[in-house]
């Protein structure tokens, strides 16, 4: 591959409880380099994977803890010649769940970044600590590398005060910040920015629905480029049903189940987050692609695919009239990319509202598959969020 | 006034916890012969209040129980000659808050009916016990008239099975019957009938929303006159932003909430109930009116106004993608009816999905308020939900 002179190597970090994505990209080329995972960090088999230049590297090792993990990765981008000298690497992106209404953007990361993120541990527990831990170990790795933190929850900090406040006393939000915030940022702008480009128009003239659909899904309402609503709130939980979480119920479901099941609050969080969606209506998996086989034959099956696609549509009209005038939907994520018969059944039967899908398109894998005549274009965008992490840490810190 | 030879009277009757509503017809004329209140039952200074004739007639007094209050109301029938015989009186309609899965539709009163709204208490703790209440004193009073049951949520057993479970474990629909019941039935149905007949086109050609806007609110997708879809739930709190109700949030800020500030389950349904919506964001008033009147010069009321309206137009688009065509968006409840600049609000620059509103007709409160061009119709219709449970009565019972 050949790289512009002035290229400069960006790293993409991607950290969970227990394991660390990433993907090195020779930036302003967009060219990845290698992209990789370490899972099962703290256990004596941790499992380390490198895909690069069509090979891949797959090693079973003992790996204590995420700094270790840094460590083996950047030794191994040496090992492999990848980079000549870790040096090279001359910006790292953190993808942060949570930015609370610190960050409506992506922010270089300093002493003040550091704190505001760790602050806000308390509303993305299972989350923030975590993606910290990246951020130290890679301060302590590459010293001299720009870092940048990229929130998840950035881009939808455009959203109006009536559509980020819930109807609860006024005083949870004083307190404690509960509105919603909306994740899944960074591949919602991704997508309409990529969608823009592609038909050769400013963002600026668009409005734009997004439907990121895989084992976590939200949909977003983009005005001219801006988040204005997104199904996801407070929490990754609201809105559409998903893999394991429930999305949107009646509220009351919860004190009532609590009772009747002797339910604690996290076994309720539990409930929600972890035995619901797909799974918990299917009683089979959380997995889109289990479901829909066992469809054919399986009534439950049936009946949580059948849901999952009436959820989607509930909010591609709720943003219908959200943004008055749509000139795009558009589907990305695992579901969103793959499920052919999933995008045809969210976008069936609205050709009173402009819709017309071309069903042979949709099912040839066209990146457009709506019809000419169909005043809102239907496209298929694949995501690609540690692209647009190093694009950020380009514009942020460069 | 004139009666047919053949007419009947008939009441309705709406019990509550501490009070007693009703109104008298005589059918099929669908002539009001008087209506009334019974409040602070239990109480010393319990209130009577009936209209009739053009008069009205108040009298403090003390009123033990519900079997006192129907008694008083029957005498006074006699009293202002309302009836000569309270024989005359051949039938009892009673609104009932919960028929579960058991009545798709309205029932005449039998030993096995009263069992089962007995066993539906557990779902309606606070109206089914108290409906009953009604029903026996009535029983005692008038043993020879016809008694029909009539649910606010029989009208929305036509729901679809992916419309009514929720996401979560299924489990809990089978143990607990967890699932969309939907309520204020008696009133989309009425609307929606009563617009089929005003405009002379059958009901099944119809797809309708109805937007029941008061201090509790509702929305309806009607299609062929049944209804697909609701916006309350399990419970009367789910859907759009009430008066004290909060209406959808994300499920998660629950557990959240109740860690933080100590609540426990009865204070978390307190405070969704009792605390929240017009009253949560304002820290005003729970009634729209003063909201309205506030948010001239009040943030927060011009927030919770704008919170209410962006949360009815949310189901006005998710029931358009539902229906997929739209005849007519009906208004009704206290704000449907009486609030103009709601009415403009919610649908307003909707013109790209074929909704124009007729300014000037929505403020000389003509019924139709959509323009010429709208390809949907845009309506104010007042409900009447006592003269549907008398109608009721007279097809379930006679």
């Amino acid at each position: 591959m050949s790289l512009n002179e002035t290229s400069q190597k960006i790293i993409a970090i991607n950290a969970g409880s227990s394991s660390l994505k990433f993907q090195l990209f020779s930036m302003p080329d967009e060219v990845s380099l290698c992209q990789g995972l370490v899972e099962r960090i703290g256990l004596a088999d941790a499992i380390f994977t490198m895909k690069f230049n069509g090979q891949k590297v797959s090693k079973t090792i003992s790996i204590a803890n995420h700094q270790q993990a840094v460590d083996m990765l950047l030794t191994s981008l040496i090992e492999y010649r990848i980079v000549a000298d870790l040096k090279e690497i001359q910006g790292v992106g953190h993808r942060v769940a949570h930015g609370g209404e610190y960050f409506p953007d992506s922010a270089i990361i300093n002493d003040d970044t550091i704190e505001k993120i760790t602050r806000l541990s308390d509303l993305a527990p299972l989350h923030n600590p975590v993606n910290l831990t990246g951020i130290h170990a890679f301060k302590q790795a590459l010293p001299d590398a720009k870092a940048v933190a990229v929130f998840d929850t950035s881009f939808h900090q455009t959203m109006a005060k009536p559509d980020y406040i819930y109807p609860i006393p006024y005083e949870y939000y004083r307190k404690h910040g509960i509105r919603r915030y909306g994740f899944h940022g960074t591949s919602h702008k991704y997508v309409a920015n990529h969608y823009a480009e592609m038909i050769g128009k400013p963002i600026a003239d668009l409005n734009l629905i997004t439907c990121h659909l895989g084992n976590g899904s939200s949909i977003c309402a983009i005005k001219g480029g801006e988040s204005v609503h997104t199904s996801m709130g407070f929490t990754p939980l609201a809105g559409v049903m998903m893999g394991t979480r429930c999305g949107d119920i009646d509220p009351s479901i919860l004190p009532f189940l609590a009772e009747k099941e002797s339910l604690t609050l996290s076994q309720l969080n539990e409930m929600m987050n972890s035995r619901s969606g797909f799974l918990g209506v299917s009683e089979l998996s959380h997995d889109c692609r289990d479901i829909q086989q066992a469809s054919k034959t399986n009534q439950q099956a049936k009946l949580a695919l059948d849901m999952f696609v009436e959820r989607v549509r509930a909010y591609v009209g709720q943003y219908l009239v959200k943004l008055g005038r749509v000139d795009a939907i558009l589907f990305t994520g695992g579901i969103g990319e793959n499920s052919t018969d999933i995008r045809e059944s969210v976008c069936c039967s609205l050709e009173p509202l402009g819709i017309f899908v071309d069903v042979n398109k949709n099912r040839s894998k066209s990146t457009i598959f709506s019809t000419q005549e169909s005043s809102i274009s239907l496209a298929v965008i694949e995501t690609n969020e540690e692209l647009m992490i190093a694009k950020d840490v380009m514009r942020v810190s460069l």
